[in-house]
């Protein structure tokens, strides 16, 4: 099977040829020194950095998984070796603030680059991916003198980060955590407690690893208003700031799991360690939602991670692989069978990957080209619409993105037969790795009451206009295009509908608010496929405009006018069903007694 | 987490209160042994011995897997000694023909037994489940010699026996097959050659293993009308029909698999191995099919084995794990949260895998009940309907539950959030094993293609008549009941578009035979879901009535009500989609070129 190849066609076709973030980046701040051929550049060197240096530690990752030796945990073989050179590249300071040593270059050029690092090795990517959260959180709210101590070697990569918020007792809900932060003579705080599910929790891959820690000041109120956020380091720091001796941190034990084996996740015992605040006492958990959105649509690129590598590995097998004759004649007459690909279902599994996988860039790159004006944007007001929008897609990117993620990594198992459940090939690996990605940073279910209830409902539907009132517009304008004129009636019959839902949820939400929870995620999964099917006909509408106008590159080209319309006619219906059961009465789910569920 | 506790009341509602086993077996050849106390007795002991000496070794199967030493293969510790008390309890024999040492009870309660075995330990149940398929083949098809000398010993369970097709260059087709049988003087054949993916293939559990092989005799027809089929065990036997030495026979690689570590998937190399010829030459494709109704049927109940202990492990963690508020208000007031169990979405994930369980148990028994008839019914046209209604419900029943069986098992890892990751525990290890079932024994694209080709388009929709107007029937009688009248228009309509469907499809694949491979995995699911919802209104009828004749399980009779409402309201709607892509015209999955389907 031939190795991982960075998708710079199609991730240029989306860049350059849907969003032009080229044009952007001469608008925003800090977007200057993006040139085109600068831009080019980066792409090509993070594409061969990724398939020659981290794609060939996947498999070996995954086997040999990290060890939790004396000292602390071991990642996998390679793993430091390829990071140090990924810090000597300076991949980690990329989109950071020059003010800590950063190259000030765009956050969505940033996501570029973990598209392609994430999508070479998944578990690795997540060693210098965790690292943006809490770099992101220090640079929002701490100190100068923490920001000064932490952030030159965290942007540099010579140290990573972690967010240390789950205990064993709680994921979802944060407000029941326990791990105590008191404070000491000189300012500091003895953090004591323990926390679970740390991935790159702890790993012999870097000098010293900052934790940001949730924690509760003893006296401070329960529940969710009582949290306060820490910095603690792995090494403590002499007055020089270098890394001194060992901070009471330390991994108790490393999590068995189904996949990203290579990636530590560490239940990490915290016993009276030293912690710096963070900003105000009890304002931990509105500090971490903004390191949150950001690391949400880090996962929302896992889904099209898996995706991706499921059709690169799927097409070529179902390319090599002979079995049986196609129905309508001998498509290899001289082999002793045709290839699996002539065979219409095994089209229909391949097709489902390839539509969503380049959907989901697409849905990626939206959110990245929001995430740009937001962070650098030069005019308030088009700061808001990007940030309204970039608040709506972030969940509907998270959950979508992760759970048609896993839909097309499973598929690409199916496609091997037998073969793919063997770890022979890559496939089941894949499908392994993906299946935490509608768990972790906010299960599906949690995104779902993120999406509906906190964000479209609770803004009265305002937060929902500016993503409707695009697709809409863009459906207008291009109801008499020849290639995209039914798509756009579609898309306005959706928008429409769309809207409808969310009335007919809403009103029901005020009698009720379990509602919400019974409808949301069908919302989501709903937005998600609409979403998709504006994507579809942006691609579909920019190709036709490129054969039109000539190109060499006519294969490319026409597989999106093909895959465009196998998306609107055998992915899109989907959201008929989803119409149908989110409107579903409550009580087909609240009706049955919890002692009902399991009578045996 | 609770160990595995055997479906028995929910077995029982099945086939006592819905298909009336008891009143079956007065009616078929052999049934009168198969009293309803010695039925009663049965069900307590299997789920006994499933609960208290099979279901321990699941974990432990998974964890430790099979080991290739010098001898053979070894499997997990304490598999071996429970299949000994397996042995000795007589279980092998319970639906063998009593002529060769079985008990000759119904094959539908050999079926339960199954599906309380797998439940407990799906990979150690595939040693003797194996054994069955080759039982069947040799019955049906061995000489009286060769019946005489192996089948006792496969009955009892002292020898087990294996299915030997596969090879790396072919599975779904097996015309391509290459091991190849040469006539020995002495009228035995040597075998030689490669077969991959032998289940259970060897292990040190029993004294011998009974392999049937699909080989070519040299000059024989290429393609599938030049395959034979040989008997060739593991340890030559001697005159007397004892053990003696080895055969050339060997496993030369285990394969390292994403699940079902506990049962050896092997490489079996056939060196010149002794083998004898079963019935005529060139038939062994046909004879192989006797089997291969039986194991896709095993199979079948593999989607419903995850399926329940899906919904037994995540109802558990659901009503344990305590974690935000309900949004109608605190459920759990002296808590520091609500169960989960109470929020919508959990439940909807529930619901979802506990009515299809509830559903695909149904489905299980509606084969089962026309296996009996099939095997042992007294009048032929009886006998002829329900091979028909087989033979639909066959690839509709293999496919469509071990589909929804890996949804119902990803929903399971669902519920549990990060933890439902980690091997601590049981649902990753359940979505994993559940896998393989969409892939072996035909993949759900072979199973679509079975149904809607051969069978339904085959017969000029003949052979689904059975099904549909069963459907039909049952609709229209109820159509005025009080608690399933809505359901049956609702069956009544879908059964009408079931044929219009067909009819489409059908007119479609006169013109272009590709049709059938483009709408079947769709149709299949259709198909599916329509059953599943007979079997809801089947189940409620039954519910209903006994409520209102009064009975001491009211919790159990509503749970059915609840679940058949969630079912027709939340499940159900698949239909619409389904019947929708399924339509979709054949060119938006023909058009795109082989090329196009990857352009990195």
């Amino acid at each position: 099977m031939a190795d991982y190849k960075a998708p710079l066609r199609d991730i240029r076709f989306v860049r350059d040829e849907i969003f032009d973030f080229n044009t952007l980046y001469t608008k925003i701040n800090g977007g200057e020194d993006a040139t085109p051929d600068m831009v080019d550049a980066i792409l090509d060197e993070i594409g061969r950095f990724a398939e020659q240096e981290i794609a060939p530690t996947n498999v070996t990752g995954d086997r040999e998984g990290c060890k939790l030796g004396e000292d602390g945990v071991i990642a996998p073989s390679g793993f430091k070796e390829v990071y140090q050179k990924f810090v000597e590249g300076g991949w980690p300071s990329l989109s950071a603030d020059p003010e800590f040593g950063g190259q000030g270059l765009p956050v969505s050029l940033g996501m570029t680059v973990s598209e392609i690092v994430g999508q070479a090795n998944w578990s690795w990517g997540m060693y210098p991916g965790l690292s943006h959260g809490a770099k992101h959180l220090l640079e929002a709210h701490g100190s100068t003198e923490q920001k000064d101590t932490f952030l030159p070697r965290m942007v540099s990569g010579e140290w990573t980060g972690t967010m240390c918020l789950t205990e064993p007792h709680c994921g979802s809900d944060l407000g029941l955590l326990r791990t105590k932060a008191e404070a000491n003579a000189d300012g500091s705080y003895s953090i004591t407690g323990t926390k679970i599910f740390i991935s790159a929790g702890d790993h012999d891959m870097a000098d010293n690893i900052i934790h940001l820690v949730l924690a509760r000041v003893p006296g401070s109120p329960a529940g969710t208003k009582g949290i306060s956020i820490f910095v603690v380091p792995k090494n403590n720091l002499d007055d020089s700031g270098n890394v001194a001796e060992r901070n009471a941190v330390s991994c108790g034990a490393l999590e068995h799991k189904m996949g990203i084996h290579g990636n530590a996740t560490c239940v990490m015992n915290f016993d009276g360690a030293k912690g710096f605040l963070i900003g105000e006492q009890n304002k931990g958990l509105s500090y971490m939602f903004t390191m949150m959105n950001s690391a949400r649509i880090g996962t929302a690129f896992q889904g099209l991670a898996h995706s991706e590598l499921a059709i690169q590995h799927a097409t070529e097998y179902a390319r090599d692989r002979l079995q049986m004759r196609s129905l309508s004649g001998k498509k290899n007459p001289d082999g002793p069978a045709d290839p699996i690909i002539v065979h219409p279902d095994v089209r229909r599994m391949l097709l489902t990957i390839k539509s969503l996988t380049e959907g989901m860039r697409m849905m990626g790159y939206h959110m990245a080209y929001n995430a740009d004006i937001v962070s650098d944007g030069k005019d308030e007001e088009e700061r808001k619409v990007a940030d309204d929008l970039l608040s709506i897609l972030t969940p509907i990117g998270k959950a979508f993105m992760t759970e048609v993620g896993c839909e097309a990594a499973s598929l690409g198992v199916q496609v091997f037969g037998g073969h793919g459940y063997t770890a022979e090939w890559p496939a089941e690996q894949n499908m392994r790795d993906c299946r935490i990605s509608t768990i972790y940073e906010g299960t599906t279910g949690i995104q779902g009451l993120d999406l509906l209830g906190r964000k479209v409902l609770g803004s009265g539907g305002e937060l929902l206009k500016p993503l409707t009132k695009e697709i809409y517009v863009f459906a207008k304008e291009n109801l008499e295009n020849e290639t995209i004129g039914g798509y756009s009636v579609k898309l306005q019959e959706l928008t429409k509908e769309w809207g409808e839902l969310t009335m007919h949820i809403g009103m029901l939400a005020m009698e009720n608010p379990e509602e919400v929870g019974a409808a949301s995620v069908d919302y989501l999964m709903y937005a998600g496929y609409v979403c998709m099917a504006y994507y579809w006909a942006q691609m579909a509408k920019t190709a036709a405009e490129k054969l039109a106008a000539g190109t060499s590159e006519t294969a490319f080209y026409e597989a999106k006018l093909h895959t465009a319309k196998f998306y609107f006619a055998r992915i899109l219906p989907r959201t008929i069903t989803l119409a149908a059961t989110m409107k579903a009465p409550l009580d087909t789910l609240m009706d049955m007694a919890e002692e009902q569920f399991v009578i045996s």
